[in-house]
């Protein structure tokens, strides 16, 4: 979100509450300048950088409680305290690792808050969000929101990284066997129009494009089913010659990445066993202008 | 295009020429059957295997002419000829890899067209298609059809492949920095979700999701700006420290894959310079089911 969108998040401000994130001080500025102008004033949360190292100020830069104050005395803001995303939980090695990550995004978010309110600025939230690390916060004290997002459906990188169970998973791409071309390859009418090309996370290795249930029906995936090569509009698997799959068969496929399916979808089915009971709209997609 | 599909290939039938491809005896037997009930008759093409593996028959196999011949003598389908794809050529490490690539597909049709006229079959239509190997055409004899699709736009991989130059690249994104949380760092709001997390193909190492404009009207691209990781909305860049991008520039990029960047936008902004012109919707995208 930039100031360039003013307009849209004031428009926005009429209908639901809402809160952004800046990670950059003049960004704030913009902001605030913008809603002084409008007579309005806006909740912001900072967004501070737990390890990943994509958007975030560092914590631990001598500048970091300069900017959170400086934000704070904003006239057009009002500051809501601190955010992160520990999107590395997802680079994990192991479960110990990926603990450890959840550690240090609620250490790095509490000394900022801590010396943040030593100084005098009121902190009132402290906002975490990841699916993977999601688990360890009934063991952490600090957080007061937590905004796990993939947990909607998971996925296979989300089994991988023990954060859910296959059980677990809700959300499955039907496909038919379109066809067998050699007796150790099948090809599937699912490609990375329909699967997305992401490759699977989670500790150790997972090879492939998806996890493969022989049909719309069977309890258990097919681990000798390999979805090796997405095209477009095709998966080709390689399977073993006996694999008894024929032109025509439909199979279940677990995506590596339930979000990025999700929005390639214009709906979603939703189904009670094999029975389609309603279907649900993918309001958000292609919502990126 | 399975035979499960036939309501919906009959009722486009009424509307439109339509001709269908099939590499399997059953399935093609199974849509005669489907066409003889519904007293039509349906064109179809044998997909042939030119090196991809993926589908087609293959044409040095001994029951490839036993195939061509049976589809042609099915009642309710009309044989057209033979179809391919040489998907491979975009693995190919030089432009001589890629051309034995092309000289290799229509080596293979046109041997096996000829056993089928040969053995009485006619033979109307050899149809190639892949966009890397479609200017080695106007140099070969035999093809009746080519089916190119990323040449509508081109894109990275295709500038890679030596098929298309930078100023034939039709499809760009255009992106604003939102974040420069480092020097040597800066985010983009362009994601998995817009640039596809889909790899440059080439020849030659071509790193990262995309190529980097520097600015929306920059003439050429900035090569020492790595777009290293998507996210789902943020592209996180690897910049020299005296790179000069702020928040707020608004770049254009050249995707990898052009296929799939239309596939997630529900409509493109023609544009002539900067000035948008028109909209085009994409009507087919999300089409799945």
């Amino acid at each position: 979100v930039h100031p360039s969108n003013a307009a849209r998040v004031l428009a926005l401000q009429d209908r639901t509450r809402l809160s952004i994130i800046v990670d950059d001080f003049d960004v704030a500025r913009a902001w605030s300048d913008a809603m002084t102008a409008a007579g309005r004033r806006l909740e912001v949360l900072i967004k501070v950088d737990v390890g990943f190292h994509r958007c975030g100020i560092n914590a631990y830069a001598p500048e970091a409680l300069d900017i959170v104050q400086r934000v704070a005395d904003l006239p057009g803001l009002q500051l809501r305290g601190l955010l992160s995303h520990a999107g590395h939980g997802y680079l994990a090695a192991t479960s110990a690792d990926l603990e450890a990550v959840a550690w240090r995004e609620i250490e790095t978010l509490t000394s900022l808050a801590w010396r943040a309110r030593e100084a005098g600025v009121e902190i009132a939230e402290l906002s975490v969000g990841a699916t993977p690390t999601a688990r360890f916060i009934t063991r952490q004290n600090g957080a007061t929101e937590m905004r796990p997002g993939n947990y909607v459906f998971f996925d296979r990188t989300q089994v991988g990284l023990g954060a859910a169970s296959l059980n677990d998973c809700a959300l499955w791409v039907v496909s038919t066997v379109v066809s067998r071309p050699a007796p150790t390859r099948v090809i599937f009418d699912a490609g990375a129009k329909t699967l997305a090309a992401d490759a699977c996370r989670g500790f150790g290795a997972h090879h492939g494009y998806g996890l493969v249930f022989p049909a719309v029906d069977a309890p258990s995936p097919d681990s000798s089913i390999t979805l090796e090569r997405l095209s477009e509009e095709h998966a080709t698997a390689r399977v073993p010659a006996e694999c008894t799959l024929r032109v025509g068969d439909r199979v279940r496929i677990l995506p590596n990445h339930s979000c990025v399916v999700t929005n390639l979808m214009d709906e979603l089915l939703l189904v009670e066993g094999t029975t389609v009971v309603d279907r649900l709209p993918v309001a958000a997609r292609g919502r990126i202008w």
